[in-house]
C-alpha cells in the first residue's frame, strides 16, 4: 500500500481525486488537504463522506501540511498559479492535475496563462503523463489538460501520418470549467445554452499543438451538461490508414476503446468512467477523416488519468481502481 | 458462486441489473435473455460489453431459454403483463422487478394495472421484498417500485406514530417510464419541460398504501433528468419524534442514511448509487412534518435493490456488488 | 402613453421587465436604473439591446436617478432589503416586484425576511396586486412572488371551499432563484440535479397563507430548468364541485385558463408566456382533489403579472403587451 | 391580407409555422392541413390553441385539401419524400421546409437522400430561399436546413475571399431531430448525452457545398437542448478581412447580427427567435479564422425563415410578423 495525500481536495478535480483514491485497492488516503476546509472532517465536504461503511477518511488539514505529510505519492488538485508556486517535496511522486508543469518552455505561461512562472528553472523536471502517448517518466509528472488528453488520444498515434492542417471542435460539460463561482458558470447562464469561449485562444491549444508537433485550430463550447466532453477532430491522411493505426495502437488498451465502423462515441457511455471512446469516419465530401474521441473531463480527462499514472509509476496493474465503466444506462 | 439469469435484459431495468451482476462478486452470469436480441453477442446491446478486460459475457438467448436454465437466481425485468404470465421455475430464487407479483389482491391489477391477472392462485407464493420494510421471504420476491420505494423508506418505519392523511409528491428521472418509445418519452416532450402525470391515479399509490395500511394521496412528475426520484412526504405525528424514529431505524444500515439536520436529499448524490437518503423537517406554518427521499429510480428503485435482495435471500454481506458512493461529482 | 422606469434593471426579474416594456405599446421607457451598469448603453447588459430595428433605449442611470425621474410607473426590481429601504416617489404607479411590501405584518419581515422592515408605517399603503385573486388598489403595488401566485391561482377561488389542511409542493426553474452567484446557483449545482429547499420555510407559504387565511406546509424544489414552476396543491373540498368553481372563476380570462379533465399542466407551455394553466384532479385512494398550476416564474410570476398591474391601473387592456403563447415548440 | 395554409401541421415545423401565420399581421390562416387531425379542431393539436383570445383558427383538414384549397402562399411541412410527391397548386406560393427541392440535381436525391426523385423535371421551377444569401424567386421557394442556413449565413458572403478547405462542425437542439418516435430521440437517449450524427454524411453537406461552390466537411452533434443551433466554421482567408466583409454585408440586415469583438454567439440569445448572431474570430495558433453562427432551428433554421421568404415574395416588410428578440432571459 502506498500513501496518498490530495492538495487542493474541495474543487471538482479534488473530489474525483478522492473518490478514486477511496475506491483504490493499493493507495491509503494519508492526508486530505485543504485550506477552506482544514480542521473540519470529511462530511463537510459531502455527507457521503460520513456513512456508514466507508474506510476511515482523515479529517482535514492544510494544503501546505498536505504536501509536505511524507506521502508516497502527492496529487495537486489546485490552480494553475497555486500549483506553479508549489515546491515539490523532496521524495516521492507528485502528480499535478493544473497545467502549472505541462509546458517546457516558460514563455506559454506568460502568453497563454498570465502570469510568470515562479519556478521555470523547474520546468523541465516534470513529465507530461499522458499514458497511451507519452507515458510519465520520473517522479514529477504534468497530469494533460482535458481537452488535450481526447485531442491527443484521437490525433497522438498518428501524428506522423497527418498533414499539418488540424481543426479541433470540442464540447465539455460544464464540470470542465471549475466549481468557482463565476458569471459564466452560474445555472441560468448554462442551463438550455450552449456557447463557445476562449474561441482560437484556449491554453489547450498549445498543449495539444506541443505534443503534436504542428499547430492546431480549436474551439471549445460548453454544454448544458455535468460531464464529459467530446473531441471532433479533422485531418488529412498522408495515403495511411488511420483507422487502422488507430486499432493496432489501441488494440491492447483497457482504457481506450476504438469503436466499430459506424458506430459514434457518446457522453453517456463514457460518463463517470476513466475510459475513451474514439471512432473514425471518412467525410464524404471532401477526402478529409473525421476522429472523434469522448470520455469525462473528470474521469480519464483528470483524476482517472491521475490514477492511471500513479498506477504506472509505482508498478501497479495500469487499470488499478480505474472505472471502466459497465452498461450503465 | 451463485449463477443469475436475466430475463428481459435490453430495456432500461434490464441493463442496470446486468451491470450490477457483472460487479457482483457472488455471481456468475449465467444466461442473458432477450427475444429481440437471442442468437447475438452481448456488446449487440452496448458496444461497453464487448471491451478488453470485461468477463466473458454469454450470447443473448431468448426470455424463454433464461427462465429455463437452471440458474440459481432468475432476475425478471419484463413489462407488468409479460412478469404476469411466466411460469416460475420449480427451484431458485425468482426477483421480479415488474409490478406483476406486488400485491396479494388480484382485483388490483384488473383496476390499477388494466388486465385481469392470469396467475391469481400464485400471487400468495410471492412475498414483497424493501429490504429495510419488508424483507423478502422465501424463494419468490416481488422487488418495490421506485416510487413506492422512496415512499416507504421515508415512511414505513413511522407507519404507526403518524395520522393516515399522507400526501406524497414526487419527482422523477425519465428513465423511470422506460425505454419503449412514446409520445411522452420523446426527447422533446422532455428537455425543459416537466410535468405531472397519472395524477392520483398511479399504481405506485396503492402499493405505498397497502404497505402502510392506509391511503396516501400520490402526484409523480417527470423531470428533464436521465436518473434519480425524490419523493416529498407530508405526515402528522401522533406526537411521536418522527427524526429520531427514523434515525434509530437506520442506525445500522449501510444502503439508507438519515441525513443531519437541515440536510436536504439530492438528486447528484444519490444517481448511479443503489443507496438512499431521507431528510427530515419541521413544517413552520403547520403542525406537520416533511419526510424526504431522494434515491436513484434504477439503483434503488429498482436493479440495486433487485441485488440487495439477492444478497439477503443467499445470505452474502448486504451490500455486496452494491454502488455505495462515493463523492462523484 | 405613460412613461416607465425600471430600477433594478441587471438582475433576471428586471431584464423581464425590460423586455415587456419595450414590447407593449402603451408604455415608453424612460429610465433604466442600475448601480452597476450606470453611465452605459443599453447592450452592456445585453447585445440584444443595441439591434438594428430597435427603439432607441436610454443609457443606464443610478436606481436613485431612475426612482426620481418622474416617470408614471417606476417597477422596482430590487432585493427585498433594498426594496423595503425605498421612499416612494410623491406621485405615479410603483410595482414593486420583491417581497418587501407583500405583508402588513411588520414582524413577518423579522421573522421570514430576516430583517427589521425600515418603513412599518408605509406597509399598509400598498395593496397586493394578484388581479384575478386580489385585483391591485392604489398606485402602490406589491407583485406576487412567484411561487405565491401558483399556489393562490389554484387555491385563492376555492379557500371558501376547503379545509384548512392544504399541502402544496412546487418545482421551479432556477431562474426563481436569481441570478446573484452563489454555490447553490452554480450550474455543477443544478445541471441533472433536483433538491428541495428551504423546506418548511419558504417566505411564500406566510404569503400564501395570508391571501388563504389558513396555513399551509409548503416545500419547493430547484429544478435543472431555466423558466417556470409547477405548484400542486392537495385539498379537500367541503362538498363544493371544486373544478366548476375554478373553470367559473376563470371563464372570463385571458391569462389563467382551466384545462379539460385529464390534460395536465406542463412548463414547456407555459415557459416564455404571462399566462397560467391549472388542471384539476380527483384522487383515487383518498377523497382528496388535486389542483396543479404551471406558469413561468419570470412571466406569470413576475414581469408579466407586473405589467398586468400596470395595465390594470391605467386603464389598458388587461393583456396589452403581455405574451399569451402561441404553439410554440 | 393574404391567405396561407400550412400543409403538415402536427409535426415541429408545421407547429412552429402555424404560431408565425397565427401572429402574422399580413396572413390569415385559411387552412390547417393534416393526415392525422383531419376533421379534429386545433386544440387537438395543443390546448393553447383553444383559448379566449385567439383568433378563431379553421379546424384540421387532409394535407390535399389543405394543399388544393386555393390559398395565397403553401407551407409544407412534410418529410422530403412526402414533399417530393407534392404536385404544386396551379397558382400561389408554395414555401417547402423539407429538402425536396432545394437541388437541381436529382442525383443527389439518390446518393444523399436515398430515393429518386419523383419529379425531377420540376426541380429547376424552385429557387433557394435564404434571403440574405440567395434570395427567393418565383412562386417556389425551398426553404434552407437549418444547418446549412447558419453555415451559409456564416460562409455565403465571404465565399469569394476563403480557400476551398472548410470545416463546419455543428450542435443543434434535438427538436431539429424531428417529432417522430426512434430510438434516438427518446429521452434517455439524449439527456444529459451528447453524440455526433451522421458524421461526414449528413444531407445538409452538399446543401452547403452547392451555396459556396466547394466541398466542405460537416460534422453536426445532437445537444440535450430542445432549440437552437451552433454552427462553427473553420476558413482560412486569402488576405482580405473577413469581419469587415461579415459587417457589411449584414450592416442593414435586421435579422442577422455580426456581434461585436470578443462577443461569442449563444443559444440562449436566439432561442425562440427568428434571427441569427454572427461572431468572427481569429485563431491564435494558426493562420485560420473561425466564423461562428447561432440561430433558433425552428425560426431562422425552419418558420421564421419561411415567412421571411413569404415577406419578401409578398412585398410585405421583411420582418413581419418575425420573433427578433427583446432581451428574454
Amino acid at each position: 500500500m502506498a500513501t496518498a495525500a490530495i492538495v487542493g481536495t474541495s474543487g471538482y478535480t479534488g473530489q474525483e481525486t478522492l473518490d478514486r483514491v477511496l475506491a483504490h485497492p493499493g493507495l491509503e488516503l494519508y492526508a486530505l488537504g485543504s485550506d477552506t476546509l482544514a480542521g473540519q472532517s470529511a462530511d463537510a465536504l459531502d455527507p457521503r463522506l460520513g456513512r456508514n461503511g466507508w474506510r476511515r477518511i482523515p479529517r482535514f488539514i492544510t494544503n501546505d501540511a498536505a504536501l509536505s505529510c511524507g506521502a508516497d505519492v502527492v496529487i495537486l488538485c489546485l490552480s494553475h498559479e497555486a500549483a506553479a508556486a508549489v515546491t515539490p517535496p523532496a521524495r516521492g511522486v507528485v502528480i499535478d492535475l493544473s497545467g502549472a508543469h505541462r509546458f517546457q518552455d516558460p514563455d506559454i505561461y506568460e502568453s497563454w496563462y498570465g502570469f510568470a512562472h515562479p519556478a521555470c528553472e523547474r520546468l523541465a523536471s516534470w513529465s507530461y503523463g499522458l499514458p497511451e502517448v507519452s507515458p510519465p517518466v520520473g517522479r514529477l509528472v504534468a497530469n494533460p489538460g482535458c481537452y488535450a488528453t481526447a485531442a491527443l488520444l484521437a490525433l497522438g498515434p498518428i501524428r506522423d501520418l497527418i498533414d499539418a492542417a488540424v481543426v479541433v471542435d470540442a464540447v465539455s460539460g460544464m464540470t470542465g470549467a471549475g466549481s468557482s463561482l463565476k458569471p459564466a458558470s452560474h445555472a441560468g447562464a448554462v442551463l438550455e445554452n450552449v456557447a463557445p469561449y476562449d474561441v482560437g485562444t484556449h491554453r489547450h491549444a498549445p498543449e495539444i499543438a506541443s505534443l503534436l508537433g504542428f499547430p492546431v485550430a480549436f474551439v471549445p463550447h460548453l454544454l448544458p451538461v455535468r460531464r464529459g466532453l467530446i473531441a471532433t477532430c479533422h485531418v488529412r491522411s498522408r495515403g495511411a490508414d488511420l483507422r487502422a493505426a488507430l486499432e493496432e495502437h489501441y488494440a491492447g488498451s483497457h482504457v481506450v476503446a476504438v469503436l466499430a465502423e459506424g458506430v459514434v462515441p457518446e457522453l453517456a457511455r463514457v460518463q463517470h468512467t476513466d475510459g475513451a471512446e474514439i471512432g473514425v469516419f471518412d467525410d464524404r465530401l471532401t477526402d478529409g477523416t473525421i476522429v472523434i474521441c469522448a470520455l469525462d473531463n473528470l474521469g480519464k480527462g483528470a483524476a482517472g488519468q491521475a490514477i492511471q499514472n500513479v498506477n504506472l509509476l509505482f508498478g501497479y496493474e495500469e487499470t488499478m481502481g480505474l472505472r471502466l465503466s459497465g452498461v450503465l444506462v
